[in-house]
């Protein structure tokens, strides 16, 4: 792990290695103390190296300075300060993406937003809720409890809100109460030269506008290259009346898989239908203490009213029977739901486990569901050739998979095969007209899939939009383009 | 109806007033001709004066010339020719319009794509199709007929889906299946230049990605400022296995809207649940030959399996009894549903039919549907006080509606008094947290209260992608911005 700089008291003291960066003096840190106050502010390099990265394999890239803004006017003067000194920004929320996007590969000043972490305005009549940056998707249940509201929206980490509209995040509910695309209905963003923007105007929330440009579409999934998100207008769901989580075992990936299509096909509202191949299954089991039988497995679960849960159910067996799955196994209550959901979601950690001391890398594949079956098989059999271990793990409703790739950084070959592997993957979803990304964002690690993805006209598209919002580059510089 | 310019043979002859256009030369009507052929390209004035007006009352602008594009080859040739030379360039769908979106206030050339009307590809198992920009939601629903799908974003006109797209549209169904921005899979786009962009990715379909920037997102709702949508990827959706439809009148407005908010809150899935004024009601029963008791009505639908739409039912009837509503009047098959919904999208010419030799103007506003009671009942009020006639219908169950309000296009101080209204109605929504266009667009008419709505940093940087990716602004030129 390489520093680029470090810090002796408050001072800084330059290598010679690294592009100048005439920005970075002593004036310039005090112009941030100034907004902020001095413990809201950090050059240290143990502080800098953890905001360097995040969940992913990819090389931690320290800040010069991390600041902790506390409000949206702060944000305001802390941006315009590090614009007009040309300083680089990068917006950091819980630290848990992973494609790298926190990477300060051209240094600069992280904005830490978890002290904004107030629910600004819930409104339980219209299901609607702002929150500051720092509020997480279980802070907000938390603060939802007994409300009879839920924010579904739910990607395994406990990421905040705004981290999760600057990645368009989805995961295990998406498939029936779709992505954070679907679900923010308004952002309160700081752009690069502190202008405060509310992309669908200030505190408005209808449920739907054709009033101008869908700015709030465009900075969600934006990967904080356009400016800091500082507030979100989120849209609520009622809490089910009933709900079931089962499992259900299948002889077969290629079985486990054509029943989730059919289930999509038959018009079934399932509310979470995530695949597990049985090297993931196998890891679940031994990492939460599990007893499933390791084999291509399905783990979903049903909301509704009683008796539309009951008719899901119903025709989700009938679905299942047909392709040789096992019996259901269930998870009724609270608790036993809690505990099959949280085995999925440790699912990355349990992967960990497999191979003690190695890392791992995600990928993120998403293909028409229809093509679901093929490329899933092709991946076991590259995985196999590629000798590689990669449990499959996946919200295969939306026909989004991960691979995650366990790797032994030490070993150059390995780390080769797989990057190579990951490439194919990405390659082998794009021919099937899917995307390189589902949900994990494009970050560091595939902007080359990217142009492959949407090709020149639209990429060059992006980059003048970018130029037009951020026409110095200093919002996280170096990512999605 | 001013005509800026007229034809005499295949020449040109300029009035003296307005803003000279060097482009508008015989050699540039020959380069469009070299492009689609003769027959395609029409100068004539009743084209131009067909092509210069939607259904609303903006004031005809017809455009210099009209071309009829076959292919997405052609449009990006004649747009490439139009951009060479500086000329406007406006699409046009069907001219369903009700913002004056395809006004040619600066002429130019108005690109008919009605010609381009295949349906290009079905997935029926992935539940999604591609078309070109000729579709109309009609055609396509007429198309998919034995599928099992169908395509349920219905503004009433039977519009292109491609315009549907560039506008927002959205409709009776969009409260249970959404609106167009979460119907557009991916658009193919020719850029003013003529360039070709595929805004997700060409033929690109997965159900959700996080690769780069939303294209798709900003393109939805452009109306045509910033390219021509040569083709659309829409979702489809399963037909329901049960459909009914009920109507319901209410002793007064509050208590039908009442009525609505609590069926949302109660989280019941309702497919249409639209709300007529007893003024509309009246209207509707002479249009259409009806009986219904002229009264606040709520019109409504449930979509679901037989026992879903039955629970459905049920709960939406206890909490209309609460409310005082009447017994449910029922429409349960096909051909008496039809009767009712095409009662309910013949709303605006019964409306025109109550004042014969009048025109209409309908505002178009959405509110937070807890404040809907509230927005209601004050435009009754206003419009009495105002002494305007303004059937008022609308797709309650998103708090949007529309009040139709005639007006005799010869009487000023009327005309005065009708955009006063509008514009009053517009600002409280505003007041209220809500938009001043749910659906309709900004178009000409609304440009100021865009502003106010979203504030000057928002429209600075709708301006600013704007001019990125129309530098010369030829595109739809002077409409949303």
């Amino acid at each position: 792990m390489a520093f680029l700089r470090r810090t002796v008291g408050s001072g800084i003291r330059r290598y010679s290695q690294g592009a100048a960066k005439e920005w970075l003096t002593d004036d310039f840190l005090d112009s941030l103390r100034a907004v902020v106050g001095s413990a809201k502010v950090s050059a240290a390099a143990v502080v800098r190296e953890q905001h360097g990265h995040d969940e992913s394999m990819h090389r931690c890239c320290p800040p010069d300075a991390v600041v902790w803004p506390q409000t949206v006017e702060q944000v305001s003067l802390l941006a315009s300060t590090c614009y007009s000194r040309g300083a680089p920004m990068i917006p950091f929320g819980t630290g848990t993406g992973l494609e790298g996007g926190v990477s300060a590969i051209q240094g600069g000043v992280c904005f830490n937003l978890t002290q904004m972490d107030r629910v600004l305005e819930l409104n339980t009549e219209d299901f609607t809720v702002a929150v500051e940056p720092g509020v997480t998707r279980k802070a907000l249940n938390h603060f939802l409890r007994g409300s009879g509201l839920w924010f579904p929206v739910d990607p395994g980490a406990d990421a905040s809100l705004c981290g999760m509209a600057a990645t368009s995040a989805s995961g295990t509910n998406a498939v029936r109460y779709g992505t954070m695309r679907q679900n923010v209905l308004n952002l309160q963003v700081v752009l690069p030269d502190g202008k405060v923007l509310h992309t669908g105007g200030q505190n408005r929330r209808p449920r739907k506008s054709a009033a101008g440009y869908n700015l709030t579409g465009l900075f969600v999934g934006s990967e904080g290259t356009l400016g800091f998100i500082t507030q979100a207008t989120v849209r609520l769901h009622g809490i089910p009346e009933a709900t079931v989580a089962a499992v259900c075992g299948f002889p077969s990936v290629k079985a486990a898989v054509d029943s989730t299509v059919q289930i999509l096909q038959a018009g079934i509202p399932i509310a979470r239908i995530e695949f597990l191949d049985e090297v993931m299954m196998g890891a679940c089991n031994r990492y939460s203490g599990l007893s499933y039988a390791e084999q291509p497995t399905l783990f979903l679960e049903f909301h509704g009213s009683t008796g539309g849960v009951r008719e899901q159910v119903e025709a989700t067996g009938e679905i299942v029977k047909s392709n040789d799955g096992s019996d259901f196994a269930w998870a009724q209550e609270q608790e036993a739901r809690d505990q099959l959901w949280a085995a999925r979601h440790n699912a990355w950690y349990a992967a960990l486990a497999l191979c003690p001391g190695r890392k791992a890398y995600s990928t993120d594949v998403c293909v028409p569901i229809s093509r679901l079956p093929e490329v899933l098989v092709e991946t076991k059999k590259d995985l196999l050739a590629s000798k590689l271990t990669g449990p499959i793990v996946g919200h295969v409703g939306d026909g989004n998979f991960h691979c995650i790739l366990m790797c032994d950084s030490e070993d150059d070959d390995e780390k080769g095969r797989v990057k190579e592997f990951a490439e194919r993957l990405a390659r082998r979803a794009l021919a099937m007209d899917g995307t390189c990304t589902g949900e994990h964002g494009v970050g560091l690690g595939k902007r080359q899939l990217l142009r492959e993805e949407v090709g020149d006209v639209a990429l060059s598209t992006m980059q003048r939009i970018k130029a037009a919002l951020d026409p110095k580059n200093l919002m996280n510089p170096g990512k999605v383009l």
